[in-house]
């Protein structure tokens, strides 16, 4: 048992409009930022799993998938980190899982 | 001149209740998961900048703090990477800058 911090981006699908990050590109442009294109607003989704590593991930993969995507209009991209025990010092413990739902 | 990608994270502070994470944990629990906790919903928003790197670096630091998120409220994590010349072949060019706003 350990646990761990799952963070997921869902991003619509490249093909599919985008109509607020539309809409905020058109305002950075009101406001002088000419450089600035193809600005894309998806969600960041963070939550923490208790469990046995193995179980977790294919957890998380099907959750992503399942609820927290729609695959037919939005990617998802997801990180699993393992979350150092309270008792140890603290540990940047880096990323343990990569995945791509989708 | 070159292109630049930056991504930006923002996540309402941990002080403030994330309703709709709230909502969402709820779902997750309700469908079988109970060992998921914690869930917090930001956004995640991408665009594209053409410029000089230092002139970059300083607008994606404005632009994070004044436009795109709001630092009373909000955390905002920004990376900014620079991306290959169309010329080269494809290359992941991996992060150039990481920032916080706010």
């Amino acid at each position: 048992m350990a646990d761990f911090k799952a963070e997921i981006k869902v991003m619509l699908r490249r093909a599919i409009l985008d109509p607020q990050g539309r809409a905020v590109e058109t305002t950075l442009r009101r406001l002088g930022a000419h450089n600035v294109s193809d600005v894309r607003i998806g969600k960041h989704i963070e939550l923490l799993f208790s469990g046995e590593r193995a179980e977790v991930e294919a957890q998380l993969a099907r959750l992503t998938e399942e609820v927290l995507s729609n695959p037919v209009l939005e990617e998802a991209h997801y990180t699993l980190t393992e979350l150092p025990a309270p008792t140890d010092t603290e540990v940047d413990a880096g990323t343990d899982v990569r995945g791509v739902a989708g």
